[in-house]
């Protein structure tokens, strides 16, 4: 295992020595290497204490030598293809390096809890992939003095700290859907969007409106939508727009599983897909493919986005700049069957 | 890190003492030590050698102190949501007691390759569940003389040595799957198996000739057909099935994406589902509900099964034996639309 003497007996690492911080901690300097290396045996408090001095003295812990041979992706939820498809991505970048990844999930919550923070550490991992979640500074700290590199995929707001992060054309992907109805000849086209605080949905929507501009269509507040990225999101909302007084008749979904939802709506509804009504999805995932009709989506190079964030950790690890601080990987508009020019009325 | 005098202090271990061990086969302790915690700097030669030794006599490490909290899920492939589900019925289980859940793919393999369970000793998890995938005598051994539990989800064979292991009542789900559809008066009741080689599949098919030999109903042999959990091979097949001078009036696919591949093969030959032709699935995942028509299917409990696995590891872990040596978790028939009774010829 790793002893005290890993820090202790080497003296100063970055600017403060393990020794130091036990002093002004008032605590041993075994005391101070459970706290570093997230091990258990320590207080609440005490441990919040020593990463305070941690934090404020600029303590780097420099060498990794006891890392782990695994890198840690943390999801927000880990409930979709979409999440299966990044890890995939992670998988093949980082297995020629003899690394497995290791998958932490958030419940559905934006910022790990204190308690993932310290038992991440005590796997110390290689590096961390945060999916669709935002580390807290006091987070973002303690991996930073421990040298451990953290990359972002999709983050759902902006970063706190400049971190290299990793997503996709979203507001491309999002002119793209809408031009493509317009040019069907559609003028009443809905959006249901996902999440407002997801970067990437702010993207999608506003890419939207672009392509609505461009054309000179107006957009109707009433056809802009959002929720969860569930299939009951676009199911319900959909509900609501085809009972509009003057409904839409396309619907641009933030997500598969919501276009999902649209499809569902739509049957119920007795609206026919594409003839009543184009429906558009967002991600393409395997099954869409499958759907009747199939699903014009727009693709997100899922595993690509793993594959990269990989990349960047391996980067970071190996004491390498990643190529930029910000990579979107290009989105593409799929055209299947769920798409048609509107009937006239 | 774990130094020598780990086991070398200690002496005796188990039979043999890592001393005894280094001597056996001409190297120095520190490169015994390097073999049981597979880190790198030891010939393939030398490796295979000390493990031969360990082997045949009888090492076994007690103490796991240096443990990381990790628990691996091995697959042989993460291609699916029927992978994910699993996941997240390990991660569910494995979470309260400080544990991440560490993955890696075997390509489709059924035996991952040596590097692969060195690269896992030196992860050094808390156990290991080998999902579809058989692990050789050899990487049983490394395992077991490291003290490092081993439970099989879904083993695709009669497993080399008497691992715990987790299913569904496989058997019990082709029963019930043939057995909705004699009820519904169908005699042509097609399969799409899986592949023979694994165990689940063996009994799935077992189930679905027993549903038919109790109602009298005669198994053609042109009827049942097998191949790879895609859904290329629904299709490829149920093409074929619905091509023959008297076609079956009923399919039932391993899977659900086999399913899906007769749904597409049904729609190509303009034959409706289920007025034409009745579909059942097995598996049941998330977008089985959203199809057109949804889809009659047999439900794995696979989160279930996951989490089960984990607690046997958990079990394994704290020198606890496990409720049993193999558990079954019920399958169960869930009635969608695309079953109904054959029509009137």
């Amino acid at each position: 295992m790793t002893a005290v003497g890993d820090e202790g007996a080497g003296g100063q690492r970055g600017d403060i020595s393990v020794t130091r911080i036990a002093e002004l901690a008032g605590v041993t300097a075994s005391t101070v290497s459970k706290v570093i290396h997230g091990r258990s045996g320590v207080s609440d408090g005490t441990r919040q204490r020593v990463e305070r001095i941690i934090r404020e003295n600029g303590y780097q812990r420099q060498e990794k030598v006891d890392a782990v041979p695994i890198v840690e992706v943390v999801f927000q939820a880990l409930d979709s293809l979409w999440a299966l498809e990044i890890i995939r991505g992670v998988e093949q970048v980082v297995r020629p390096h003899g690394l497995a990844v290791t998958l932490t999930e958030m419940r559905g919550e934006h910022t790990p809890e204190s308690l993932w923070a310290r038992q991440m550490l005590a796997r110390r991992p290689v590096g961390v992939i945060a999916v669709s979640a935002d580390l807290s500074e006091a987070q973002h700290a303690q991996l930073a003095s421990r040298s451990i590199p953290l990359v972002a995929l999709d983050p759902t707001g902006e970063p706190l700290h400049p971190i290299p992060s990793v997503g996709a054309t979203n507001w491309a992907g999002g002119l793209a859907a809408a031009r493509h109805l317009l040019e069907l000849g559609h003028q009443r086209i809905a959006m249901i969007n996902g999440p407002g605080e997801f970067l990437c949905c702010r993207a999608r929507v506003d890419g939207y409106r672009a392509a609505l501009d461009a054309a000179g269509v107006p957009l109707d507040p009433e056809l802009l939508r959002a929720g969860p990225f569930y299939f009951e999101t676009g199911r319900d909302q959909a509900r609501e727009l085809l009972r509009l007084p003057d409904p839409p008749t396309a619907i641009f979904a933030a997500n598969d599983l919501q276009a999902f939802g649209v499809y569902d709506a739509a049957r119920t509804a007795g609206v026919r897909v594409p003839d009543d009504l184009s429906v558009i999805g967002f991600d393409d995932l395997a099954f869409t493919q499958w759907s009747e009709p199939p699903l014009t989506t727009v693709r997100q190079p899922l595993l690509e986005m793993g594959a990269k964030a990989a990349g960047f950790v391996l980067d970071l690890a190996a004491g390498r700049q990643p190529e930029a601080d910000r990579v979107e990987l290009p989105t593409k508009l799929v055209v299947r069957r769920s798409t048609a020019p509107p009937r006239v009325r």
